[in-house]
């Protein structure tokens, strides 16, 4: 039997370490083909590429066994093209990241690196996001144990069509990291938190007395409950949500049922 | 007391003739600011811009009583900056629209018209994103009628923080739609449906001989229950879906759990 095929992406672009991580990650679990964006696609979102198209390079990452490619196009677009173009077959598994940097709370909704695995998802194929709570170049290495350990679950347990997995790993030592999650007692399952930014924007005047912004700003400090993604992060914990892309809110249906719509002209 | 302060934004772009029909649409309900992007921007789904520096410019629009700006960015960075950096108060209302074209099923994922919408409601504030179920230049006029009411509404029973308003009309002439409508048979509330696309890319060679790829496809035809917002569009009825952004699968928790994740290592 051929070894799963598993398609690689992120939005931190072909050159991230984190990339190089999760190949070196899931070389031992299949054959890896890697479609990443050629620059960052950091908070893309769930954008695709309608008006343009599309390119497409084979790239040398000098990671034995590994093809990759870089795309023009964002996170998504290198799930579609990659499964519906370029790959031999249809993947086994997608999974996105390591990223630089947590994809937790409000994050979520921006995160390029999710988008990949959504997109994964929708095309029908098991997938999950990776991200390590570090902006900075971590030590990978364990984020790479935990990583090949979820993906291997994965690929024996399957995901119902629709749900893929979010997982945050915090930057610790190995040891600690390690020592904790394989006990069980050093990762949770979680909800999506709602943790948000306090955005602001500075205001500036280029050299040529045009005025121009730029997006900054800093996570709001706020307590939430324990199950959250964010929550257990702070714990020291590795956090994974099971997502969905069903946005309706049910609990809402039934408040709006009382409006009284359209009864009163 | 002043008049409600509604800011407006699209993914169409600031010329686009929904954006004015929304406008128009708003302008009997309070003070009316746009702040649209500069181009076109279909499917840019929850980007932000991060990386660039954001330009703002003031456009007439031709509409008495509407101030208009034109933003370099995204439709989640129009609201994010029309909020925090441009209007003199924050707005009791972001509407997004009316797009030409529904955004039902996958495609709210896609949506930059939705996203818009999305953005209003982190910020806190009501929101509503409003399509017509037409991608070629529909007659907006009865879809005004419908997006005025239900923006009048919100502003009379305000919406929970972290829910929004996605809705889709029919395209049928005014008559048609609005006697429906107006006695209560010719809309539904829904949920989000999974109506997909077939997506293939179109491979080709440039003049130069180089490889490119577009993405074209159409929708998949597949019938789903009559609550969700593609089959209530198919059905000539207005659709009115409350989504939130929390993502996480609830269901699938319980699944998970008996993965024994890193007990076996």
């Amino acid at each position: 039997m051929s070894k799963p095929l598993i398609l690689i992406s992120n939005d931190d672009g072909i050159q991230a370490a984190g990339l190089r991580a999760l190949c070196e990650a899931m070389l031992p679990l299949g054959e890896v083909v890697v479609m990443a964006p050629e620059v960052e696609r950091n908070a893309t979102g769930h954008a695709i590429t309608l008006s343009d198209p599309l390119r497409v390079n084979e790239v040398d990452l000098g990671l034995d066994n590994v093809v990759a490619y870089s795309c023009s196009g964002t996170p998504a677009d290198c799930i579609k093209l990659g499964v519906l173009a370029v790959l031999p077959r249809p993947p086994r598994l997608v999974v996105s990241g390591i990223n630089h940097g947590s994809n937790t709370g409000i994050n979520v909704i921006y995160s390029g690196t999710i988008s990949a695995a959504t997109e994964g998802t929708i095309l029908g194929i098991p997938s999950a996001a990776f991200s390590v709570d570090c902006w900075e170049y971590p030590d990978f290495d364990p984020a790479k144990v935990i990583a090949r350990h979820i993906a291997g679950k994965i690929l024996e347990q399957g995901l119902p069509k629709g749900t893929l997995l979010n997982v945050n790993i915090p930057d610790l030592p190995a040891e600690q990291l390690l020592s904790g999650s394989l006990d069980g007692r050093g990762y949770a399952l979680t909800v999506h938190g709602q943790a948000d930014w306090q955005d602001q924007f500075d205001r500036r005047v280029d050299p040529h007395n045009r005025v121009y912004y730029w997006l900054t700003g800093r996570k709001r400090e706020c307590k939430e409950p324990p199950n959250t993604d964010d929550e257990t992060l702070k714990a020291g914990k590795v956090s994974i949500t099971p997502l969905h892309y069903d946005l309706t809110d049910h609990n809402y249906l039934n408040d709006l049922a009382k409006w009284e719509l359209f009864q009163s002209q």
